[in-house]
């Protein structure tokens, strides 16, 4: 495809770094991504691979450089294999988790995949390779994963692990193979385009549970981090537990404001904590799943109960038992206005439960449109931040896992927010048993060139601010890349060593995670 | 060193590939690894980097290939770190099992290292480069680690994950960092010199189960394997369950009987049954912790009482109480025959114990002399099977963790041990949820020339008939590299062509882990 329309449609940036790529491929399976190398390599095109193109507010379906041909692999979107024994599916870059979701259910297969917030229609595959993480046990994704098929930018097909042993039986079991391990070279990096991906899935247990933790005051997330740290390095607590701050909830039923703050700038804070005590919300709520053998996630339930539930917060569980319960009890009262509102947070809780469980929803792309000038869809069912000129800019530190950590980040990170006229947006998420990844969300207006630019100069100072503690990203857009490699040694001068050794002539992606001087 | 009775010592090989070297440097820290590295490069003379050199059956303390300097790491020795907040450590490659183990303790600091059967002396470090694993959750080594320290073939230091930004302080917490991960390149490999590594530790937990079942007949390790994986794939059992056949524990009391089979060859099957019956061991003994709160381990014990218990299986549970109560029974009784035959069983329960809690043991080394001409030593604690010319070649294939896997395996190997004269040595181990390693190993007698010949038929018929069932080993000795490109596409050459990118004077490790055609 060259014409200008659709070349447009995938320019649009929630970054807003539009650059627009000179065609577009749409091969259909791994062959044709084989020609279309050779091709390139051939007459030195660059290509720019995307999988479904949603990395909202990481890049979205852009290349990093102009003049790129962007090979999308929507198309192929074939579930090669399911596993239900040993727990596991071959997919392709275009499923998205919609579709795995669906694909399993619909068949009665009792395997759950791990979800994201981003919605039914984000691609599985292009997740794991920015190394983005759910929710559940299997929520760190890159983690997750068991043989990769790749092809490279001369046209080679490489298989992983033990993939590329014509016979072997253990591809998708035993990720590592023999001899150097690979697959992590191909995340976050320039060297191939993926065509296929082995994914473990989380067997359906015999109970699930969801707990709920909205903690009062703002400054209680330290003391619950350190409460959470020994749950997770324990065993208790095996899933990526989310720590969102209230506008990560109040987000996703309406948006900013406008009328009452005709001029812009952060929401006044006694305004925002009102919002959230009308809300029934918490200064931080918190949400992670149990899953397991009935007799365990009992166990699992009174062990986070006996931990975790102290004075100033409030610790709640919830099963598929008592959500309908709640279903049930809400209904007669539909038409009364509070159990309207009530029966809004049920479904939201429903939206939560389900994701937890790796049932996707477009619910959660709520706060995307949070200083959108229409404000909130009525129907996010297809919504798509980036064809909507949502504005959305997110950088994601790392922390030690300790309140001291969370304590010092939020001292640094919400002045430079309030600085800039940005609403404080973040979620602290249990990545690794001993890390955090500090997801901030700096959401703008597309339309306001002043607010483009504070979006961007607040952008900086963050990623400036957080390098400088020592709280590095653990992934980034591309307009992060004139600090990737601030302070660093050596480890980017050997990625280009093998950039250089695998891609001689800089066919892929070019730019992706490659530091700008 | 170069003198010659120094050089004979490192040569000696349980693989009977003795590799002399030239000469022997012991470098003190990293600087002078990065001084010897230097100089290598000018003269172009290849090293070869071994931690303590105790990769016994695999290779030993010896090079590849002829003309090496072997580089040992074991002066390097510190304990860089110990995080009891985050539960890490940072260690050099001289770091042994043992001397981590003691460490923690003697400090009183809660932590848990992972641990081999191979005993107290070797390395942490060289057995993570070789991926090998060990027996807690934390068992799957390469998977618990984060943050190495580098020296490339031009004197170079890397730093993966975040390690290479000057400030990071996740470094040891979040593996990954930003861009490609290259942890996996530097294991199985030839491209550096790993000169300190971040591990993780299990905080000593609350409660802690070791469980023992033994199964009366051969043919039961099929439904056991089918019963144990939903176990671990739910997450009732988190750490790595060993299941070894008869052989693995009577081999621990005992040597071979060459008195009674004077002409060699593998034991007869009723022979080997009565040994163990009266040696009250199943065919199968397996054995796993449960780790966690005690509330959680009191319900992992009856989930897995529930379900695996059942006929033709004895199913035990020890806890250190148990332990103390049985020894505190058996001492007044210490003079009796039978009471020194059941005081010689909890001795080796409580290695057991230990050992899968973290504690290594000099005992598990026994099965290396099973067919060593002194029989097996009365002392172990100065055991080196290297330097005590045992015979040891391992062999171990990954399967798919299925019942139909493990008895198509065991049909296939049991056959090709009988057939060269070797007694059948396997341990099925659950490395991850999906897959078990398969260590066999093929004990022979070094000074019988004809059973060298033998073991070294058998391990090539073994290698033959797994590669050509789809069941490649996870780990070789040099002596398989013929086998390593069988069958195999593209990824030997892209990992010859990173080597060529980073090492092109081949100066690092010549032929580990390089396919030999």
């Amino acid at each position: 495809m060259t014409d200008a329309a659709k070349l447009e449609r995938y320019a649009r940036s929630t970054i807003c770094r539009p650059v627009e790529a000179v065609a577009v491929l749409r091969p259909a399976n791994a062959d044709e991504v084989v020609a279309a190398v050779k091709t390139a390599a051939r007459y030195r095109i660059p290509l720019y691979p995307i999988s479904r193109g949603k990395s909202w507010g990481y890049g979205d379906a852009c290349p990093v450089t102009e003049g790129n041909v962007i090979v999308d692999l929507g198309r192929m979107n074939r579930i090669r294999e399911v596993n239900a024994t040993l727990a596991y599916a071959v997919i392709e870059p275009g499923v998205t988790q919609g579709q795995l979701s669906e694909h399993l259910r619909s068949r009665g297969i009792a395997l759950w995949p791990d979800c994201t917030g981003a919605g039914p229609d984000t691609s599985i595959v292009g997740n794991v390779l920015d190394r983005g993480f759910g929710h559940t046990p299997y929520g760190n994704r890159a983690q997750f994963i068991s043989g990769m098929e790749i092809v490279l930018a001369d046209g080679r097909t490489l298989r992983t692990g033990f993939g590329h042993f014509e016979k072997a039986r253990s591809s998708q079991l035993f990720p590592y193979g023999i001899g150097p391990a690979l697959d992590g070279l191909f995340v976050q990096s320039s060297l191939g385009i993926v065509t296929a991906l082995g994914i473990w899935l989380m067997p359906a247990p015999e109970a699930y549970s969801l707990f709920i933790c909205s903690l009062k005051n703002d400054e209680d997330i330290a003391s619950f981090v350190e409460d959470l740290r020994p749950l997770r390095l324990d065993g208790t607590l095996r899933s990526v537990i989310h720590m969102g701050n209230d506008l990560r909830a109040i987000s996703g039923g309406m948006a900013y404001p406008r009328d009452q703050f005709s001029n812009g700038g952060a929401l006044p804070e006694d305004y925002r904590r009102s919002l959230r005590e009308s809300g029934g919300l918490g200064a931080w709520m918190i949400a992670g799943g149990l899953y397991g053998s009935k007799s365990l996630v009992a166990a699992s339930r009174r062990e986070v109960r006996r931990r975790l539930a102290r004075a100033g917060r409030t610790l709640q569980f919830f099963d598929q038992r008592k959500l309908d319960a709640l279903e049930r009890m809400s209904r007669p009262l539909a038409g009364v206005r509070r159990v309207a509102a009530l029966r809004g947070k049920l479904s939201s809780l429903k939206s939560l439960y389900e994701m937890n469980r790796g049932i996707p929803s477009h619910r959660f792309l709520a706060g995307a449109y949070w200083r959108h000038r229409q404000g909130l869809p009525a129907d996010l069912s297809n919504a798509d931040p980036a064809l909507d000129f949502c504005g959305l800019l997110w950088f994601p530190p790392v922390l030690p896992f300790t309140g001291a950590a969370v304590e010092e980040f939020l001292a640094l990170a919400r002045p430079i927010f309030a600085r800039h006229g940005f609403d404080f947006f973040v979620t602290l998420s249990s990545v690794t048993e001993r890390s955090l990844g500090a997801v901030m969300t700096i959401a703008y207006d597309q339309e306001d060139a002043r607010e483009v630019a504070a979006a961007q100069d607040c952008a900086n100072a963050l990623c400036e601010s957080m390098m400088d503690a020592g709280f590095p990203p653990y992934r980034i857009s591309p307009h992060f890349l004139p600090y990737l490699a601030r302070g660093s040694d050596t480890y980017w001068d050997v990625v280009a060593e093998i950039k250089q050794a695998l891609d001689p002539d800089q066919i892929m992606s070019p730019g992706r995670y490659q530091p700008l001087s």
